[in-house]
């Protein structure tokens, strides 16, 4: 991702090269760490408060919510852990239709974790929160065998500065559903990473903060009824849990649907299927039919929604219903991922 | 904790009686537990709303924190970690003189973790969050071997409804500097259970919500300086953290400040010094001298901080200079811990 080139301070001296238990006993060597390492990545108003936590102005509603990341390896083609957190939790805040403006970090690190590692993981949330100030945190040492490096928690606070009320319950039938880019890149660069394997072209992640995407929709009055990015269980699993929360049915067109031929063929060999591919640069979109044209111009002006498309439309019912007609007009049924089919993508 | 009279729902009937990886994988098993087990225990209006996050209404200034959990073993005389973990994030809010509003609750699940204790954990989550929405949420689970059994991270929100700046920056030389209670039986009685330790008492944990004390100051018209609870590093690392941030020194009288008759026996057969014992329901408060009496008279009047006591005094410096008057009148400097003296205390 471009961003990343904005990422190369030297790793800070700190007392030793690995994590040893007393940088989470509220110590010297916690202090040191924190002093030293994590607090000039971070470098803000907020965090230079050196409080329990952040005290700042919102004004009227806010929104508010957290992800715990457990992604391995660690790094990945087009990304990493802490940028993946980042990302995860701008992006959630965006599915709200708020702009984030405070980001938390909450590190389990294992007893003998990499402390060049960790300045790297560190260095990367940096980069990717950009103007978004991580406000404050936590970092916590657990014994070897008791972790797996490190675990990231983020959490965000965003400030909703319009009237719509974007949620599942906002969806009516007529609705047109609209999918931001293609499926499936995040889910099969982590795997091909864990288990070595390797195509003629390096698929990268889709890691990508959403807000800029649905700012613009914002700010052209669109009259968005719900959003939600495509992680875990991918573009099926969102598309079920909405359509049952709603109390709607949801049909969509597979042709319409794009999916890289890397990834289509990836997907093959491994025997997966990409709608259920998890993603972390994508989201799904309810707009009124009538509002549907337009709001495709919009986010196909931006740079990590120019490959939108309208791809199906809401229905009366039954409940939950999902369906996609393939590309040999046959009708199947999405269901949610019944077991796991990716473990620890994000 | 007589709070805990509330708590006694059977167990839900999930698919398994241990985590399987698949409860992290964003599918109908994931579905299943957050619909069975965790939504029902938390379930409040914002929960409700099913989405990434969630949206509220905030008037003006707010706080926010974070912290992970880690705590050895989960159950421990007096809590556990999901009430550690409420209580940290309420306390971490109302040391930035927050009313807390909004929680969140990331967990991190090893396979095979017991689902009754998933269920312990969480009862204990609601009753120790009390009127304290839990807003949004996250679940993720590691393969076995890769964690330990439950890690838990809290996020907060709060209401800051003052014009006080309550931070390290206003320390005053000449402040008095207040304790809210007895020290060290939380990290006391984390150790003794981890131990198999037995003392003629059983030393319960004194984790408890700091809000109610703090919002009778703040009602008072305290003009409170800074608020810092007494948790990992116990009060000698609080309190050099505070001198270092605000330029000052600080004289502490060891005759003033309490320690129970069991506590200070275990440290002694154990070689440990309260002052370094982390706390989870205690803090220290800098006000200025001429309020001391009346702050003191305030918290005194409140359940979690009646044993509260006028314990030391803020001078000029050297910077960062924490000294302490013993019992028989010779004075020792305090230091931060520097190395480990009870890992995974919270």
């Amino acid at each position: 991702m471009r961003e990343e080139v904005a990422s190369s301070c030297p790793v800070p001296k700190v007392d030793s090269e690995r994590i040893r238990l007393a940088h989470g006993g509220g110590g010297r060597l916690m202090h040191g760490l924190l002093e030293k390492l994590i607090l000039p990545a971070f470098r803000n108003p907020l965090l230079d408060q050196r409080h329990d936590g952040a005290v700042f102005d919102v004004p009227g509603r806010v929104a508010f919510t957290t992800d715990s990341y457990v992604v391995r390896p660690i790094f990945f083609p087009g990304g990493d852990i802490g940028k993946l957190a980042v990302h995860g939790t701008i992006n959630d805040l965006a599915m709200c239709g708020a702009r984030p403006v405070a980001l938390s970090a909450a590190f389990i690190l294992e007893e003998g974790f990499s402390i060049e590692d960790f300045h790297r993981v560190i260095d990367s949330m940096r980069v990717a929160a950009g103007d978004v100030p991580i406000a404050t945190g936590d970092t916590k040492v657990v014994d070897r065998g008791k972790g797996d490096g490190i675990y990231v928690t983020t959490a965000g606070v965003g400030v909703v500065d319009h009237s719509l009320a974007i949620n599942p319950a906002g969806v009516r039938p007529g609705d047109a559903v609209l999918v931001s880019g293609d499926l499936g890149r995040h889910g099969i660069a982590v795997l091909a990473q864990r288990e070595g394997l390797s195509f003629e072209t390096t698929i990268e992640s889709d890691t990508a903060p959403l807000w800029d995407a649905v700012s613009e929709l914002l700010r052209a009055g669109i009259s968005i009824h719900c959003l939600r990015d495509l992680t875990r269980g991918g573009l099926s699993s969102a598309l079920v849990e909405i359509a049952e929360a709603a109390g709607v049915s949801i049909g969509m067109d597979e042709c319409a649907i794009p999916v890289s031929e890397e990834v289509a063929g990836a997907c093959e060999i491994l025997g997966l299927d990409p709608f259920y591919v998890a993603n972390e640069g994508r989201f799904v979109c309810f707009v009124p039919a009538t509002e549907a044209e337009r709001s495709l111009a919009v986010l196909r002006s931006t740079r990590v929604a120019h490959g939108a498309v309208l791809a199906g439309r809401v229905a009366e019912g039954p409940r939950g219903r999902v369906t996609v007609k393939s590309r040999i007009g046959a009708l199947r049924i999405l269901d949610m991922l019944s077991g796991e089919q990716l473990p620890r993508i994000c």
